[in-house]
């Protein structure tokens, strides 16, 4: 493989009422508003010097477009177009000027019906990681990664690591040996994705990074005092796996957003992936509290690269059991 | 009434293993083990400047022997005694000498058959704040107050307020104005002690305070990583009454400890007790994280004050109901 | 003595430009404005369920027009004023209606030339503690403690503790065992009021308690970013008396502030004050951290409750030098 | 270039006293000790899966052995040789077996004459991340960066970024636009490697990475309650330059040692380096405070690969004055 793929870049929400988003992403959360039309919200956190991470859009139903990957160069999506053309897979150009404030981009439907995006230039704007004046709420630093929910988790993790060139950081094997989740990274922190086996394609959520742990409990406090009390879907908490000190949102149309703090580095080709059994008690959420059934269910439906309609799901290959232990 | 009672002093807890108990209260909680002998373990946090404020005591059974306040003078003793047998309650003189470490010492069996102790001397001994050397696990600072399950809160409420002098922070009603819960406080925070509703006499929670709140998170990581994570039964989260950032153990007996930081002052003479609605769901976990049953049902047994045998418990006044929202 | 003196209430500080204080105060510290008018804005923290614990009056100079304690009720007034005349001090009624949103006042001028001021009855608000949405800057908590530049400390000292009814929590002595410094309180706290050796009348400056250390931190980000931080004098650092994480602010007109979280619990009365000679190393900035000769050598002028006019200043009793270690 | 350096990995540093050293960096910092012989203590942080990260040796004189980079393959070493061969610097190879740990080493003495090593194979060991019942003073997590003064920054600046492939995340420049400083990294953070004018060659610090803020202030007040408070030249602080909170630490050999948290994520190839002047008051410590002339003027010498004797210093070609404003 020879794509150099960056990191986990952006995604594209359907939300179904911009100024409740609004409400909920830039006034509770604090995530910066770079900008905004009748149709779209661009957002970013306070570390981001490019124009958004984050793209909420007006539309009929709630629903995941699109995540995005930046890569390199556009010699990488060119590579990377006659590559999943070759594997039969789904592609789409979006030349410059079609998408606001990002430059051309390739589209495709991935291995497990997720779609994708690949580009490799945005617009930059001004860091805002010294304004202090402006932290609030969560005070989101940058966009992590990506957790998706797929119906076979070694046929992604085979496609990711041997195709695209991800390096794994630690995974869960069911009974067999099988693969039941894995997180999977390019830029070396715990991962840029993960798949998890589920009803799937879904988006289960999109991770993002906070500056210190205090910043997952002021996000409680925050949330409760303005009414989001109810959005608090998980945590605060500690994850085993990962050692992410966590806290799971729903936002208004039900898409669910990680707020963390936490990680590792993972720089090291030598490094070996940590494994999890399903069942070890120490993988678990670090101090024992069980995810919610919602958690274990719930995930926000993809959309058709090229057609735009919602993908149809299935259910997993490996049994669907929730593990007390999921993370 | 004339009784210069100071605060909440310290408890005695019957554990029936001392090696256990000190592994989980000293090791894992960074309790200071001030002494120790055969039967006992005397314990203090890291800010205070006295012997003791939680003795371990090894006996067959886990109880409650007695819990106990720090009063003014050997007058406030006496006067205490005074009060207590016009009342017709229990009491009994332990002469200086008969428990280690402190003087002479009244006990009494309270008006909800609760074993409480008075005492105006300790021995002093060094102060730790300093030695942030010594801080692990919770770093535990000092001991702030009792919780109790009562089956007559509004007779426990008006006889600590009326006859005993103290002052409530806050409070809870039910569906028809009867006091569900109080929060009662001699020195000026949000309590000393507080009583609610339920089969009682019980203790339902002895609370420790910590300088900061990133000590409750460092306390679960430490538990989950010396296998101490089924002793987090709540938490971490945040009290809407009290605002206490709190966090729930349960210590090999099974007996309750609550670590939290937060509070507030409560000096002031005309400070207005504030008033929650048992439904009202501004009441409930900040944050809307339901209690689990056994924080509803559980609690340590007491001990009568003369004859060591365990206080029979009756059902409540009041509906036994389970707020979805209490604290 | 029988004065039963509550706590530590508010200042009334004289600055020139109501705007610039504004921005200070409010915008960059957080405090909440309560009310304003064209000549003052009325300030508290965000637990204070109070009208106001820092008056900030529109003047020509800065100045200090009082430091004021509440007291528990209208007869310790009466009380203090009898005490005060008896002693030739100078005493000023205030009768309701004449300061905004408090009742009946005593001011005097006290056994070191201070401007004090005594009153039993303010307005009272709501709390805003749980409106963490509101939270910004330092998220000032609550009126705290003042510490006053005195000539004669030990005179200051038996004042307030023989005949105001004050306890000494810490204290430091020069080479002839002189009080160099004295840290005095009513509440249960370090200090309600210290006192130091100094050029004085003076008010060295307002103590202001945080949530937490990670405030401090906050508020040194938040006043860089938005071009204060000239107005960063001292810190943030650890004192070794008191053990407060510190930092010390000075206002657009050079008033100081003091922001800190720490502190412990004083109830007992038979607390023995902790003794710091002036030149023990263990007594100074906790950290080593010398104190810039700002710092020691400048503070605020006070006003006479009669005149309105500066109170003249003396040289200390006690060599003024400047420990290295001086808290 | 093809050279795929992965990160900083580890330092040398001689010493004078192993267990003055150990009592620093083990007892006091919190450092995990791997192993030890009767010369060598071999040191990681809590999230390091490999053997060191830090060596101690012991000595008769401080100083630094060598700085040394991890690389992706024994590939990169042979190449990185053929280039420093054909530079006409100084190389010398270390078989595997010569050094405790780790595989085969290549050292080279730098185009500004500092010690650096690469190497691509380290034992591996336990991460104890999440053994936070071990964690204790700073609690290290991993290696960052090293700072080195060197008299031509601009000389190792360009040999950093066009020959070995560093990048640019922010640089500082002199009143005729040279480059003053530089921050250049390889992993996705703010550095592996800073260049700063000065009397060189010399190791300024090697920077090591916490996980939290408070980890910082833990760190100053553990320091200070064992008598380490000397040990404390700078800070806390914050960087404007980095955004990093720092703490500066001088061991008992004077080698200077950064603790930090904070930094960004440097990973986009169009990333637009951050140029700072450097009388820019934005440069400065962000909260304004200078830093002392031991910080600007000490640093730790350095040797020869080959002699193994003390490699000359010159001073800089840039004015060496000294900014109030450096970080």
């Amino acid at each position: 493989m020879n794509f150099n793929i960056i990191r986990t870049a952006r995604a594209i929400l359907n939300v179904t009422n911009l100024e409740e988003s609004r409400r909920f992403y830039v006034n509770a959360l604090g995530f910066v508003e770079t900008e905004s039309d009748d149709t779209h919200i661009y957002l970013r956190g306070l570390e981001e010097h490019v124009h958004h991470s984050l793209v909420l859009k007006k539309s009929d139903h709630p629903s995941v477009e699109v995540i995005s990957y930046k890569v390199f160069s556009e010699e990488d999506l060119e590579a990377l177009s006659v590559f999943f053309n070759k594997k039969g897979l789904k592609t789409k150009w979006l030349e410059p000027g079609v998408q606001h404030a990002i430059g051309r981009t390739l589209r495709v439907q991935d291995v497990s019906g997720l779609p994708v995006e690949f580009f490799a230039k945005m617009e930059t704007v001004d860091r805002l990681l010294q304004r202090y004046d402006l932290y609030k709420g969560a005070k989101v630093q940058r966009i992590d990664h990506f957790n998706c929910a797929v119906t076979d988790v070694e046929k992604a993790y085979n496609f990711y690591i041997k195709e695209l060139g991800f390096a794994c950081s630690e995974y869960t094997t069911a009974d067999d040996d099988k693969i039941w989740a894995a997180w999977l990274h390019r830029k070396p922190t715990v991962h840029d994705v993960a798949f998890m086996n589920g009803v799937g394609p879904r988006l289960h959520h999109i991770g993002f990074w906070l500056s210190d742990p205090m910043s997952v409990i002021h996000t409680c406090d925050v949330l409760a005092s303005i009414g989001y009390g109810t959005s608090i879907e998980r945590g605060p908490g500690r994850h085993g796996l990962s050692n992410a000190f966590f806290l799971y949102l729903r936002d208004p149309d039900g898409h669910r957003i990680e707020l963390y703090n936490g990680d590792y580095l993972t720089s090291d080709p030598d490094f070996k992936p940590v494994r999890w059994d399903i069942d070890d008690p120490m993988r678990q959420t670090f101090w024992g509290h069980a995810a919610p059934d919602c958690w274990f269910n719930e995930a926000s439906t993809v959309l058709d690269v090229n057609t735009g309609k919602v993908v149809d799901t299935s259910d997993p290959l490996l049994e669907k059991k929730k593990p007390s232990i999921i993370i």
